[in-house]
């Protein structure tokens, strides 16, 4: 089968590999239809997340179930399948309390041996360990060019919004307007807030924002704190979701919010450690949070929503092509000049 | 002034009664622009909830300071105000609490003497006691035809949904598609459920829950509750909430919500007491819960959701009429042609 | 082995029957060590809940892992464990929003064919279906006689009072001392109020709930919710917990809460349905729970609580038997004589 | 009158001062029966937070009712009531949310004109502006000496314990047991954890903290966070409260809570920033909180539990002296020679 492989930082290639088989009674076979490119790929093409070489590539997919293993409960040949980014047994102390996103055996898709040598997802099949604790049937009026977000960037924008602690009324700033804050905005909107404030500096995003009902703040033609705070008479928001991770992004989030606020990271954060304000943050009561997504309670709530028609993520997709085609893929979304791209085998 | 009056079971007047003025320094004059008829105002028409000749009518009004007591900090002349439907004194101990609608010296507009001897808001002026604590200011983008539901309607539904535990995804039943209902359905919109049912057996009122985005379920046709099970694959929603008080709305409410669900009623009970099953409610696990609204902390959070045009109440208003014209008005709400009357003095 | 089962109503016997075995991948034989009597024991005796002749009774017990299942993975032969009195499947839809109390295939222990068809804990040996969703290992510092409450009664008691919504400082009223009640008052102790109030109306239960730190309001001598209206200012307790099942209790669980106060019920209630106070309800903004415990989720943090020596309901244990005498103890304990009885084989 | 004042960097004295006087409609007089030296207290001595000479110190006291403005709605003279170290107007837009500590005209007592020119508590009487918001009224059967922690330390304790998240069954870390940490290690025990551990180097200290119930972890003899989770299995607390506001205490804090944990820092910041481990944090799903209490919501409940004697704060007195001796208080706080100190008129 064809599968996007690391070769050597800054380089990526589709290469025929042996199509894999389970060897575990919890695990499924999943036969993928559709892939995404997501901006951690790019961490591991430039090297900032080592992998060996040959690793399989990509952790946002769905497809179709084709094998399943001996102590699967859940699952059943020929059902449509989204995959979290990341296997979680859902027995160990933290899957138990609800954490699965720090289980105890935790494995990541498309990420090598480091991160439990999985498969990958950009690919034509991927296994897919501990099933029960890891796929979602997708519902019949769900597509799966909106599906593929239930498994990683939208359970990640609901997850910054959940741990945003939003009530109605209130208002919100998403810091950082790429494809994750865009998702953060829709996420955001299902807590009834007033007003949500999109920071960034690029244009064509803010006006993605603005469509979406977000009131757009360009940072680089304002001080987007002194904006925000010219927009709450001069208290600040009560939540901001910060979906960057750069240190100045990271301080827009804590600088913006009100007095009793919360700030809720899910950027990747860019550095190991920073400064942080912590004067600021106890003259002002301040809750802070920052995660990687706990995908698997979001994934169920998330697709009854889409199924429903309540929030439509596939208006992000830019560019739809083939698996074949994922080296080209790569130079664009590289080059920044697709905002996500999806491939079919 | 001119103002509604209860003469006799069955019939209002408009009289000219002395204009109010203060006697407590906690208190507030109002001069009134915009009142509502409620259909709890119809309660006191038919004698239903007792009091005087001569009492002045009417708990749902916007309007300007016109003159303030000596103790209030919030609110200066000229500023334009709503009411909420009750008055609290913010500090005996379930004010101090939050529970405003528990105060220990509640007094509800437009009730007579039996329920704090207030003056009512179908009138050009009425006195507002513990201002402070009763009253809020209303932004400028904010029309009197829509803040006027935030005293009482408005909010009522917010506090149904919020007592729901309406989490996103989730689906949810209002069991009638009355005006509250038609606002529960508004507020129910703001906890990010994937589908909302509106129960009803008028076709007129399902058409509107409709256009709110609601999923009509007719009673006069079907069966309620299978419906509300067949759509949700035998489950049952996940919460319900009652806006009409009969034992039959009651019941279906009850009904409908799936194991660990939960059921909000606020309806005002028809009756005193009645029949509730236990066995079920034990057996599934469930919350039932019952209220006239706690209006006061509502009232902040609707206005700026009104303010950034994400509900839009006014739609349901029926009849735009002068105060003079109040017997009228009664006329056509108690024969069930107008949805919701405004007046203006 | 030796078994207790139902012979007809009125007589429960200890029977020599075949010791179980695993037919199912996700089941576990559980060798027994001990067994408790519960007080719904005595609804299958006295014929209040039917069963079929020779169905096993007991569904409160802890015991030693025999064998496991080849898709169990949580546990091993020789563990120590309790297990929940229901077994509940994981998988389903209730189940994986943490009801598993509400579990679409749910089995009671100890409850004959109409309910799951499971063994008794009244035995020697039984089979545990779904054994990781409905066992707990014990840690080594619990000793059997504490492990026994998790199950089943310290988990209904954890569950009414977590859904009595308690905060530091409350007021709480505990409806009932009988055994669940007792433990109702130590789990309410977790919750930091300020005072719990017993009501009783046997002298000897309200002396064990006043060592327990509660204090005792006899309803034999007093009408209750007068007393504790009386004990808090004339404004009732924030929050009761109803642990006996019938209508006084809970009308007196009901009326003794202030203003959006909380009533959690969960004694098993006597009657199918009755009468309900719905303007009361309404008037004073009240949450009514009613429900049969969703123990799983609860059993880990007893445990853990147990192991450290903050809980010890193995002090309402007030007859310690053999499984031989499972007959005399019940006569015991129907006859009232006994609180708690556990049985050894 | 007698009063406490700052005299230069390192030298408070006792003045005789004029009494003050009412110039408010919303203040109260209160003639103070006792007053605590509090580890802020020092910053003032040291120059460490600026104040003019003259300022009077003291922001932790009792006393009783002695006049009373004109608006004032909650007292009246002879009452016996404590006040919160700061005052808060009830009215602005963070008040009316619930966050007195963030208020927009907040005043601190003893802190001199840069925060809000009020007077000291470390004096015969004290001036209390926005008095129904800023005091408490003390039940008779609490004593001066446990209601005086309600305003200040022990506030600050159950703030930073609520902050944590701790549910029934948790394990909790208690960093730093000086006042604060042991008041915290009362408060954490309202939540009902299993175990809480009391991180500090002095063996006194953790004595006490093993006294509360607490399991002390001697920082001088073992690396505190290997040793929090050799004691949880590897797994880390579910919870720190951060008392100490070192940066090695935070980092400690931080490094000990398990995945998706939380940690709440009340100490205060010895410097205005400092690293932060972003990376961990992400990785690690956390919740990271740090404020300055908010006092006023937590002074009833508090109240409560001192009158039904569930915690005796009065224990962590080590030195009761008079007015006139505070110059000698404060040198043997500075010395550390003391643990609490309260002055009596």
């Amino acid at each position: 089968m064809k599968a996007v492989t690391f070769q050597d930082v800054g380089r990526f290639a589709v290469e025929e590999v042996d199509r894999p088989s389970l060897n575990e009674s919890h695990q499924v076979l999943v036969r993928i239809t559709l892939s995404a490119i997501c901006g951690s790929d790019l961490h591991l093409l430039h090297g900032a997340t080592p992998v060996q070489q040959g690793a399989q590539i990509g952790h946002e997919f769905v497809g179709v179930v084709e094998e399943v293993g001996g102590a699967v409960t859940r699952f059943e040949p020929g059902q449509r399948v989204v995959a979290s980014f990341f296997s979680a047994c859902g027995a160990c102390r933290l899957c138990r309390r609800g954490w699965y996103s720090q289980c105890e055996h935790k494995g990541t898709f498309g990420h090598g041996e480091f991160l439990g040598d999985l498969g990958g997802g950009q690919s034509e099949y991927c296994v897919v360990p501990f099933a029960d604790h890891t796929l979602e049937v997708i519902p019949d009026e769900v597509s799966d060019e909106n599906a593929i977000f239930v498994g990683d960037g939208l359970a990640t924008a609901m997850f910054g919004a959940e741990r945003a602690d939003i009530h109605p009324g209130d208002t919100v700033a998403v810091v950082g307007a790429g494809p994750v804050g865009l998702l953060a905005i829709m996420a955001a909107q299902l807590f009834g807030p007033a007003r949500i404030f999109a920071v960034d500096m690029v244009a064509e995003r803010l006006e993605v924002a603005r469509s979406l009902g977000a009131i757009p703040v360009d940072a680089s033609r304002t001080h987007p704190v002194e904006a925000l705070r010219a927009q709450t008479g001069d208290l600040g928001v009560d939540a901001s979701i910060e979906c960057v991770g750069v240190p100045s992004a990271i301080e827009t989030a804590i600088e913006c919010v009100r007095g009793g606020g919360t700030v809720s990271c899910v950027g990747v954060p860019s550095q190991v450690g920073g400064d942080f304000p912590y004067m600021h943050a106890w003259l002002r009561d301040l809750t802070f949070r920052s995660g990687w997504c706990n995908v698997q309670p979001r994934m169920r709530p998330l697709l009854d929503l889409l199924a429903a028609g309540r929030i439509d993520p596939s208006r992000i997709i830019s560019h739809r092509m083939k698996l074949a085609e994922a080296e080209e893929a790569y130079r664009l979304f590289d080059a920044r000049q697709a905002v996500k791209i999806v491939l079919t085998p």
